[in-house]
């Protein structure tokens, strides 16, 4: 395995079509897939080739001009009307995410500013704002990196010579964004520094991003990092083992309930119980100034109970393979995200900079 | 697959050995196994061919009496030595379990008790009280099984028409004991009387204990049940899909401190924040009034890193296999317990009533 990073997206060499690292089989395999149409887009997102808050909301930003790029016969108006329609597929795909929608809508908007558009220009403006929004957010994601290390050096610098544990929940790293991450930005940004950093790495069920894909990266950047059941946090945090938590969002209502993978909740409950400082990392797209009450407004998608039921990894002998843990007939439910309350948030680290979970900071934070 | 109980431990029909039901690979390989010596009996515990609080127990009580019959030639003096040499290898298999070191120390003590013998009668004696040892805790099973449906039966009448939710961590069944059980018992006991109940089973990494043997021993029981990630249990009760938590317990201190599978602390947790009540059934011999501070004071077993990074199952083919969820050279920590501060329990179901989690309430409950 080359030591080089991939990336999550890319266009291909021709800029006829776009290529992601399918993540469905990391670490074990290494696949590139090319997306050529909507269709491809939204399978990918759906069945979680991509998965991670910015990257699906580059990739359905670079769905919408592959969908352009199906419509080129079109007049104005039939294409306008063409991709509110693909817009609305591409956002039905996964409904807890902000970034999806935010992203999706700010090609929208950049389509209905232009006025009347032939289906040509339109998709070389929908390329060209779906280039600007992963150039901005890869730029998010060094910010958010700079200012998280702040934090890491002020706890570094509490106790010299110890080195500062941080427990994460899922993967908001390199592999859910274009580049950088959200809550292993800091992280990166503190190792490179030369400040002594070790991960706590959920695994992250029930599909295991966290052992399949943070642990995965974290090696590929030499970041020491241990893998943990996601039952093992509070004890880590009882036993002083756990110096801070940093995690990722999906989605962020104004007053700063925060939905992100499920069990970040229970995390977050463990570090106020324990004086553990608790800190959501995001891009300020990930905010939704619309919603207020995270637990009763924010949508939570359920997924297939056959993701609990079924494990992949690799068999003994190297091949990819799943196991069923229970018995063929047990019943499964599978809810994908949940929303940890503003009053457990020590505060939110954006590519802005570093703000409290209040009403008040953060729509500071969106002026 | 036969539908009638096996039972979990019991004597061979000539009564020269024990057998035990292996519970490694259940659900999907019904296996018995033979212990004929205290080291059978040693690993059967250690390699968790047996676990659960009360099946250890009972598993070490019969050890020493599989010991003795080893040591059939020995003065009474020497005997005794070599009862307590075997009692000590067996208090070691698993550090944190209270029911273990009790059962043997009771056997211990009933051995003193009656006086140099010589190896044979000490032989007979052992069995004689691991037998009662298992009687005894047969019937506390059903006890708290009866109190435990006291607590079901108002919530039922709180909200009639609607299902009574259970959500469990780990297994602590009819599989963690001779019978009956700890935190199933109220359950097995409410539905036998008719009441509406439904079991969120915690899956229970990193060794899935409630996919593998609760859910399997629910479905034998005909119990409603479905199976959740462990990271599940926040979002159920913030949407008020759970009506009370019931566990199990390794070791309870005198103030109420509960040692429990990983991961109990972070749903007692959510249960606090939620307003739903916490419960823990078990038998007054789990109580280990010498400790006060459970965090400080009760020793938590750390296992292998091993059983978090491959997870057990049933291949798509029918074949017992495992898969390896991280990259090869992932390391990983396993701590098998955690601690739930007294705080958050609303309080314990045992044999002799149920009462609160205060030293003055437990200290009364014991004497």
């Amino acid at each position: 395995m080359k030591n080089e990073w991939l990336g999550t997206i890319w266009l291909t060499p021709d800029n006829q079509a776009v290529q992601i690292l399918d993540q469905r089989h990391l670490p074990h395999r290494i696949e590139v897939m090319t997306l050529r149409t909507l269709d491809d887009a939204c399978l990918a997102i759906t069945d979680m080739l991509v998965r991670g808050a910015g990257l699906i909301g580059n990739t359905a930003a670079y769905g919408l001009w592959l969908a352009a790029r199906q419509q080129a016969d079109l007049p104005p108006q039939a294409f306008v009307d063409a991709m509110r329609a693909a817009a609305d597929r591409l956002k039905a795909t996964r409904p807890t995410a902000s970034n999806l929608a935010w992203a999706v809508e700010r090609q929208i908007a950049a389509l209905s500013a232009a006025g009347p558009v032939d289906a040509a220009t339109g998709a070389a403006l929908l390329r060209r704002v779906a280039d600007e929004l992963a150039a901005s957010e890869r730029e998010a994601g060094r910010c958010i990196g700079e200012y998280g290390k702040t934090l890491i050096e002020e706890l570094a610098a509490r106790r010299p010579g110890h080195v500062v544990n941080i427990l994460t929940h899922c993967n908001a790293g390199k592999l859910a964004f274009v580049d950088y991450g959200s809550a292993l930005a800091p992280v990166y940004a503190a190792h490179a520094a030369g400040l002594p950093v070790h991960v706590w790495v959920d695994e992250t069920r029930p599909r295991n991003q966290g052992a399949q894909l943070t642990a995965w990266e974290l090696a590929r950047h030499h970041v020491p990092h241990t893998l943990i059941s996601d039952n093992a946090g509070g004890h880590l945090m009882q036993h002083s083992l756990t110096d801070m938590v940093i995690v990722g969002a999906d989605r962020v209502t104004r007053r700063g309930d925060t939905a992100n993978k499920i069990g970040t909740y229970l995390k977050a409950l463990a570090a106020y119980d324990n004086n553990v400082p608790f800190y959501v990392a995001l891009p300020v797209s990930t905010f939704d100034p619309e919603l207020d009450d995270g637990v009763a407004e924010i949508p939570i998608e359920e997924r297939d109970g056959e993701e609990v039921r079924w494990v992949n990894g690799l068999t003994a002998d190297g091949q990819i393979g799943s196991v069923r843990i229970c018995p063929a007939e047990t019943p499964a439910r599978n809810w994908a995200f949940d929303v940890t309350p503003a009053r457990l948030i020590t505060g939110f680290i954006c590519e802005r900079g570093i703000c409290r979970a209040t009403e008040v900071a953060i729509l500071e934070m969106l002026r």
